[in-house]
């Protein structure tokens, strides 16, 4: 009735089905099955073989032989609130060290009910390990799902997937906040950005193309949102005549995933919520769009004081999030056409008004999680706005000649990953999404 | 009739839609259409407000109002064999520079011919770039496709898409082969794969993960078939009883693999064999599986001389892949069951024999494309593994506590998508299936 298995070696095959937790329904009543589980907390009553088990080390995971039954009254603090198991056997599969004391723990139903059903010998078991995992859990499902939509709506759209390098030997954007990698025996830097690469593809004429991968800055920002390392989900797409045919199809590519997530992942937005409660995502069809001197209007409007063409500090962008939310019930819009100062040298400036540009940022419950733009195709251009910007040119030679050849007009940008994740679900820190966060101060795991 | 259009600022959004030159099909006959194109080669003849168009450099991307002719003879030197365009107007959207001295190339087709169907003024735009770029958009587009099909095959099996990072503090295998990064005061690696990672989400209780990202390894090897960063496919997976549960789920994700890129990609596979022709890729369902001891003996019986726990040289592997071939008629197999002392530590033993080791490579024409195993999940039969292979226990103190609070059996393995493009494709050098490639003496673009 109870043993410690042999490690599993893969010594044989056994025909023993094992059935998953949640599919524990109560059409399975009065059947015997086998469930492997995790064991979070447990009592022994009664029956001498089983009360061994009580000695079982909490995290310790079992193979249970059991039968099924119906319960009368909901176990509420169980994740299966319509059956319990009634084991006959437990073989213990990987026994866990102990890290707490042992300790009986209350039941998690009303004492003595149920009991009666076999008389004797029950071990409740928590089938799901403490809800902060199950937390975790939810929240990497819908990651994971956020990904799979981006990449889906993508490819539906003409979209092709493309693979760039980390390791690069200069630093495209000039130079500041890059990891130095040693490289035999040479040095070479951690890409900030797909944005050469990306701008390559579309050169090379592959038309739309998208990338998933990991994105360094070596910034020493200790803030809720940023990390050194996270996921960028890029986007670059020749267009015919107006940029605005690239940021429509990243706005519809944002929608078609939100619509996704609310669609497929309802258990895990709604699993989260029970720790971290948030208001439902809200967003409009199409996507509202602002333009930055409407946003900055509407600021001034709430008492701000700021210049025209001056950027939107952390605040700002919060309060112009809640103004937006309050007059358009949105939680997603973009903000179009910024101050051309405030943009990096590559973005093209707005041909009715040399202040502004061809650029936006989207933002989710008031924080910044794209920021694209029309980028300069022209190699004379880019480099004029090079020289303005004080950057010198000899590092970003390959970066202007590959406009030298023919370049289709494009824009384009990247997304932060764990920012849309967090946002999505209305949680605070980007370490809450990211499975393994990176910072100034962390390392590990 | 012929123009310089300013550079495209984005000044309107014109009513004026684009036809790819794909969907120029025989039934847009006497249609008046616009096209966007790259000039390969011209010719002009007649119409003198054309001809000024002759000066236009290659590369350059023109914007063409044309009327839609039916041939008589197919046009065999273009991807449009049907069709030819009546050019009335152009305008040069991006002017290319001049990398070639322009000359005016010899017609594409038979002399004189389709004149007379305006009587004037033709000039011959190949629609297509040359063979080479047509050749790698093909191979780029058949990887983004092997990418989309491992993942959705995953994600049908009940998988989780992980995200692990690249940037950590210990090298986890043991420090060998590994970049180091400056990291603000300190110093770091880039991981050489996410083993650890994804091995601590099984821990966690995902119970199935894959993730797509980069691998980093800091070999000097200069060979057809090594990069320093290249596109890892990676898998973990818990499993019941036997380890086989995991490597029958992986041949299945390259048969699925298989199967989609010969449904979904043979316009690819045939541009490519084009220019680098290849049998077609073959394979078996069930996928044969060879035991490593059935190897050697093959081996054997073809004259290699070499020790039953002997690794497999590469000459040797290629020559196992011809027999295999001969014998089977299969591209594609797994050989299961790797001497332990060829593999890393973390690998477990045969239960059945100690000499041997519950592993297995997975090959496609004859070259290594998967490297994996059942892991060890137990931290004291880990511990003396490291210790047997002289690896310093303080460095992969994490590695191993991650086993301590009950760990589920489990195995995986490790993909390389560039040799799965270039094997499947029958290329010979895996720079051709990597956009930007990376080995020891080549760091730009």
């Amino acid at each position: 009735r109870y043993g410690i298995c042999p490690m599993v070696q893969s010594q044989q095959k056994l025909d023993r089905p094992l059935v998953r937790v949640q599919d524990l329904t109560p059409e399975k009543a009065e059947q015997q099955i086998w469930v492997r589980a995790r064991i979070h907390t447990s009592r022994a009553k009664g029956k001498p073989a089983l009360t061994k088990a009580q000695g079982l080390t909490k995290e310790s995971i079992i193979d249970v032989e059991a039968v099924v039954k119906k319960v009368e009254q909901k176990i509420e603090s169980c994740s299966q609130q319509d059956v319990e198991l009634h084991v006959e056997r437990i073989f213990v599969i990987s026994q866990s060290e102990a890290r707490l004391p042992l300790q009986l723990e209350d039941a998690v139903r009303p004492e003595g009910e149920g009991d009666e059903v076999r008389k004797v010998d029950l071990i409740i078991i928590n089938l799901h390990r403490n809800l902060n995992t199950t937390t975790s859990q939810a929240i990497f499902r819908l990651q994971s799902g956020i990904c799979q939509l981006f990449r889906d709506t993508l490819i539906n759209k003409g979209f092709v997937e493309i693979q760039t390098p980390k390791i690069i030997s200069a630093a495209s954007e000039g130079g500041a906040n890059v990891f130095t990698v040693s490289y035999f025996k040479t040095s070479a830097y951690l890409a900030q950005s797909p944005q050469l690469y990306k701008q390559m593809c579309i050169c090379a004429d592959f038309d739309k193309v998208f990338c998933v991968g990991p994105v360094f800055r070596a910034e020493d920002s200790n803030t809720h949102r940023h990390l050194t390392e996270f996921v960028g989900l890029d986007i670059e797409m020749a267009f015919n005549y107006h940029y605005h045919e690239v940021m429509d199809s990243i706005t519809d590519t944002m929608v078609q995933i939100f619509k996704g997530l609310c669609d497929r992942f309802q258990t895990e937005i709604q699993t989260v919520n029970k720790q971290y409660p948030s208001e439902p995502f809200k967003f409009l069809e199409p996507t509202l769009r602002l333009e930055y001197k409407e946003a900055v209007a509407m600021l001034k409007a709430a008492g701000v004081e700021m210049g025209d063409e001056e950027d939107l500090s952390t605040p700002n962008e919060k309060l112009l999030g809640r103004l937006v939310k309050e007059k358009y019930d949105t939680d997603f819009y973009v903000l179009d056409k910024y101050p051309l100062a405030v943009r990096p040298f590559y973005t093209m400036p707005d041909p009715n008004n040399p202040k502004y540009s061809n650029s936006y940022d989207m933002f989710m419950r008031g924080e910044e999680i794209l920021s694209g733009a029309q980028r300069i195709h022209d190699a004379q251009l880019l480099t004029e706005r090079a020289m303005h910007h004080s950057i010198d040119l000899e590092k970003i030679k390959a970066y202007i000649d590959s406009f030298r050849y023919g370049a289709p007009p494009h824009a384009g940008g990247g997304i932060g990953l764990e920012r849309v994740t967090m946002l999505y679900l209305g949680l605070h820190n980007v370490r809450q999404t990211s499975m393994f966060p990176r910072d100034p101060k962390r390392l590990t795991p």
